[in-house]
């Protein structure tokens, strides 16, 4: 293993060698193009295994477009998305949201990143019904959050059942749902159908493709319209083979699930290994794929230079060290020992 | 070979080997995710050598998002886009171009896909400074064409040359670009930054590639809000290095050209081999890897059991025959055989 | 009457004075705003007892909103609006239906401003569940149109019933609706409830009106959204009674009705006046209030230092010669004289 | 005067007489469109004279209309308004800025509606460069503010000044600018062009038109699209004269100051009425047309039998009470007697 180790994100990971002989494999002779081909039936397949009968999948190139897309088909320009101020959609995409959906994020304070039923509640009254202000429309969750917090099933419960109180919908940013499901011992479909979520965007690039995402309805009312709606947005490959391989390999024996536990597991490794030292402090749960941690004064730095990983808020110096489907104990483990053996 | 045999589209054929090589080759440890690697690096630079230096490319993931990208960095959304009816941003893109850059298309009648300066010359002036109508902003050419044809260099410049009389851009939809390039047996930048074009979408996935677009940037002064056109649109990779892999595989040893040059001959070797036969009328000029043709009654439907490939106009029965880097002459002696033994 | 007399536009024109009238009584003490005041709910009133007991009405500030306003309810981004090419929304709005919908137009040539319902299906057929190509959405006619002809309420019926075998919406831009139902010595509803439109922009300004219009909902289903889709598009008015007070002024003794029956009838009187006159030819049907004509070379020039009128098409010297509720006999019939006398 | 007492909003005002004799005075013969006419000139050359002579009007109906086509004139998708999370655009415009901007707001706490420029200059600092963020562009400032509170002009100097150290503009939401303008008894100009102020949304309508606003261009390099973005936007009046004719009789002998003093000053003595009332707490500085207070227990339902006025915090009960030009002193009089006399 190469210095510096790498804790910046899990898209600076390599994609699974699985995934790259998925490819690989796909690359034989003429297929349908935008979909009409055998790996996009079987990737179809998977996602109705996982997530029901009723869920209906539409492979798309990235997270951004994902989130977008799933927007779009739920409501309308006059309508707001109510998530947490450290929403990927709300700080990460360049407004791409507000550009192609029209509407407003009304975002909530959020001290883990995940939202609080009582404070999307009373988000969710204000103004109903009065022309000024943006109506609600969608409750929009990160599982795991930007904070590498982990909404229970009863949690997104509740929120599922905010949101059609009030008539709204309930979205997922699953760009890390694999991890949080592998954090929770539960199979993605108790994330998410089985707790009243709409839909779905899930990730696998972050846990080891090379890129694949998905929109995954779950409320089949709102099928219809998604494959113009994806196309609209920029979002249908030609050659969608190679994104449906991709899928066909994470699932293959569950490789999904053991590469998210393996993030996991080195990011509760990392989190016990550094936590009593002194001056450390980690400052979420560290429930999925990120340690949060304040570090003594002057270590980032000294950090740095063996170690890849990011200053998360300059304010106060917190960082995040993020782990993935390639980080071994071996990285992580130099990590701690470095830490550990920092001068004071 | 399996039959049937491939005349669909360019996006029906595989990658070719060589990228998915080089896709496996960059699998290879952490890497900067956006951008940050080093296969970028190499892929950008190769877009210097080919387009020149003041060439800024930004890799996106396929054709409709690099067109939107361009348009969005060209112009204001009260400002017109003016084509051919038959140009992919006009009928293939599901009104992306309305929905994300808030533009019109003034689409011009055209019988063989390309623009005529005079006809755009006129199309400029209409409304020039009268506050109800789009301002003229862009002129949008696909090269090659939609129907197989390809734009001389000259009249490229010719174009340029209308633009910017009326203070608009060029954009050269160059999906194809490639094979326009291999037809002419010109240098890329002979067809767009030498003859004015201010930025082109260019494509690989076409050509042999997994999936790899850019939108290049000719018109330095247009680049530095690319970036983040780019994010804002869903247009920006994670996993960076795979797309960058793809180009650089394809500037080995100007893969790239001799793709192109295989699917053009393919093309050639088609209309050759069946434009005297009783009853087939080629209906447009064979420059690219496109062959339009009309076929005898009946024709179609009993090719079609044994060959992909469309009907381009319902009304008249026009088909549409397309070659690609994957076809091979026994692909289309096959296909010529069949129609001269085809009976009366 | 002051020279140079007035043939530009209906814009033109003042107000009625009973509208003007209206405004100043209701100017008087405090009042609800956007729309929670008496007038309005009269102006509301009158539209029901008009357009029938479903229609609920929406007052804006002008077509452009009007129209914006109309088909952002009817219909989603992905959606095509199906029209004429000398369409207000396709020439005349500067690309508002394209940003603020974010549709895509697609227009039919028309020699008169109509459209053909042959015509139109073929179009709404073409690419119907193929994500590539935008999806038939709304059908938009002018009444009257453009170049001043009239549909006739079966012509119309007829448009409407291929809108719905499509599962499309029939939108009729009705700038000067009055001026067609004046025409056809129909009821407005002859027009439109009756007949199967779904959504009306129905016009008052051009007619008398300061600035009044009114998007008419005449498909139930779509009525809620419309107070958000106003307020989002800047057409909700804070002092609405001003606005109401014009609708008011204009349903009293149906002064809409004498207003646009006096423009039909001075168009009709130029036009039987200058018909015969050798050099002129009259391009268009005078079904409403305007008059197309050829006229003799150099005439253009010399009457527009006395008349107040526009070319209309630059490239043949057609112009258009339009009359208003204010224009009166002596308008008419100096322009016929001068026309008459003109050297040759 | 009749009960109720207005005290809910200056919307709820009637226009000044002189507005209504302006209007009627304009109502005479034909006028261009559009703005050709000898009103918009006048009114075009009021707002040179109080705005200095690098000031270009742009006459638009309402306010929600001027502040979207503001920003679409000082910024693309990409860019983000910062701005007080109590701002119009950010609460009461049902998302128009993101649907017609396409931008995002970012929203920062405010106590009393007023920006701070150390609190801004901290968000225009976060992710400058970084393409996952929306870049800043724009600070906008309401002035007065929803909280009837007013910026000197030397606050507005620093926000202009972090502004433009960042490259950004600054907006002013002039809806209220006269008040600002009366409480501070300087000149327009002094609240605007004359410290750094690049664009005004400056309103008539509350202050007595019965519905005129302008854009006012303060930076000169931004005028030349503003008419394509007024159309585009559906905020260009067709007879236009009589927007015109309201800002001139507005302009008239400063009736406009006059107008905004005698609100500010309504306000005033209403506060000084019962600030010292047992149990009232004014919550807000009282520096234009609004109080914002506290009331005793079950005083604002017995107050609304008598007196219109909203409650402005359904959580504290706080209420707002509203004056404009058209409150007199027995409306403020006996509104401080109710308030006195309530039985505790």
């Amino acid at each position: 293993m190469s210095l510096p180790r790498e804790f910046r994100s899990d898209n600076a990971a390599p994609a699974h060698p699985a995934v790259i002989d998925a490819i690989a494999a796909a690359n034989s002779g003429s297929a349908g193009a935008y979909g009409n081909d055998a790996w996009t039936a079987r990737a179809t397949d998977w996602f109705k295994a996982e997530f029901g009968d009723r869920a209906e999948a539409f492979l798309v190139w990235n997270g951004t477009g994902a989130n977008v897309t799933a927007l779009r088909a739920m409501i309308r320009p006059w309508q707001s998305v109510i998530t947490s101020e450290h929403a990927h959609i709300n700080v990460d995409e360049c407004g791409a949201p507000e550009l192609l959906a029209g509407v407003k994020l009304v975002d909530l304070p959020s001290s883990d990143g995940k939202l609080v039923p009582e404070r999307v509640d009373a988000a969710a009254r204000r103004g109903v019904g009065f022309e000024h202000h943006v109506q609600p429309g969608v409750i929009s969750v990160s599982e795991s959050t930007e904070y590498g917090t982990v909404y229970t099933a009863a949690e997104l419960a509740a929120l599922a059942e905010v949101a059609h109180t009030h008539g709204m919908r309930l979205h997922v940013d699953g760009a890390r749902l694999a991890n949080a499901a592998a954090a929770l011992g539960v199979p993605l479909r108790a994330l998410s159908a089985d707790v009243g979520v709409d839909m779905v965007s899930f990730g696998l690039t972050k846990n080891g493709a090379v890129a694949a995402e998905a929109v995954v309805v779950l409320a089949p009312e709102l099928a219809a319209p998604l494959k113009y709606i994806r196309k609209q947005g920029t979002q249908l490959a030609s050659k969608m083979r190679y994104l449906a391989a991709q899928v066909v390999a994470m699932a293959e024996g569950d490789l999904w699930l053991a590469n998210a536990r393996q993030a996991n597991a080195m990011a509760r490794r990392l989190a016990a290994g550094i936590e009593s030292v002194p001056g450390v402090r980690i400052t979420q749960r560290v429930d999925a794929n990120a340690v949060f941690a304040m570090l003594p004064d002057g270590m980032t730095e000294r950090l740095q230079r063996d170690f890849h990983f990011y200053t998360w808020d300059d304010a106060t110096g917190e960082v995040r060290l993020m782990t993935s489907w390639a980080t071994d104990e071996a990285d992580v483990d130099e990590l701690v020992v470095t830490i550990k053996l920092a001068p004071p």
